[in-house]
């Protein structure tokens, strides 16, 4: 089902950018947010297995104590909400009989039912280091950042990707440490402030040829 | 703006997928097939870099070769547009001096008035090892993974995203090789089959309160 014109989609994307400044007044609707909450539960992931954790912070002290580990970059305090995205650190044997006994549970079938899809994925990260099955935990924490970022575009969200923030401090703040999530990324959300000169800006790509290629 | 509502937002990330079969016979429209290259090209990568390159493959030969290097998954040979999603290799000061060159010409400003961003710039990759840069690069792909599969749910169109695959026999059969460009993950496009049984099957994640988490 279309949901949405290619003309629409793509004014949607051209719209985007990644904002500078959000106006510390205008907050998210409580509606809204659990929307792109749940766009973030949505997000794919490889196997099923959402190796990840969202941390949806509007506590102003929380906040304050994050923008000095951000490069000092002041959207993290001025945003309406500000999404850290963490990966586990490890999928282990166990994650995965976990994943399948949610599966079981919900789709109501056995769990004898699933031993070649247990097999297939035993098999993937019993070749992978620990150092790898973070590698793949950050890379499916990447697609959630993905449909986050499309997703508050579509609703009329302002948001800022952002990898200059220092992890383990964030770790340290949000209290991950000794967990199985680590910060990976984040991404403060809510609405430009009338002065952010880069809404206007025109968006820098590189030619056409230069990324895309037709077999 | 709002160009669609949270309710059709919802709507829409739950009716995706990752779709089993693929109708040989149904082809997805030029038009279509553009807005999602189009997608891809405005997907945001952190810095603006884009360290990245898409093919897309409607050449059945090509399909046929690399259905074997897919854990023989019939999607791949099925589908009407095999998009196949690669990395630049790394990020040297020359790639960072032509992004700054294609940002002073699109945004008509001074390569000069661009050295503090590129300072900050040659200051976060200098401290990385190629393999990092690889990783980041990757990171980057998997944004414009999560981007393609909403898109694509967004205009009617399914999708399979795949991890499942030999990125270095996709090398060789797409003459990546020798190039800056690595296969990293690959994504299927087209409809779906009318007797593929997933397309129905409830999507299944973990309970909120394991993967959101408010401060």
């Amino acid at each position: 089902m279309k949901n949405i014109t290619t003309k629409q989609l793509l004014e949607t994307l051209e719209q985007r950018y990644a904002t500078k400044g959000f106006d510390p007044a205008k907050k998210i609707s409580d509606e809204d947010a659990q929307a792109l909450f749940q766009s973030l539960v949505l997000t794919p992931s490889s196997f099923g297995l959402q190796p990840w954790k969202f941390i949806s912070i509007t506590d102003q002290a929380t906040k304050d104590a994050l923008v000095e580990h951000s490069w000092g970059q002041q959207q993290v305090v001025d945003c309406s909400h500000m999404i850290v995205l963490c990966a586990k650190k490890e999928t282990t044997p166990e994650d995965i009989e976990a994943w399948l006994m949610r599966l079981a549970e919900v789709r109501n079938v056995s769990r004898e039912s699933l031993d070649g899809y247990a097999a297939m994925m035993q098999g993937f990260f019993s070749h992978m280091t620990t150092e790898q099955q973070l590698s793949w935990a950050k890379n499916q924490v990447y697609i959630a950042l993905g449909q986050l970022m499309t997703a508050a575009a579509l609703i009329g969200i302002d948001a800022c990707p952002m990898e200059g923030i220092a992890p383990p401090e964030y770790d340290r703040i949000l209290k991950l440490e000794g967990t199985d999530y680590a910060t990976v990324v984040a991404c403060p959300i809510g609405y430009r402030s009338a002065d952010d000169k880069y809404a206007e800006a025109p968006k820098v790509r590189f030619p056409n040829e230069h990324i895309l290629q037709s077999i």
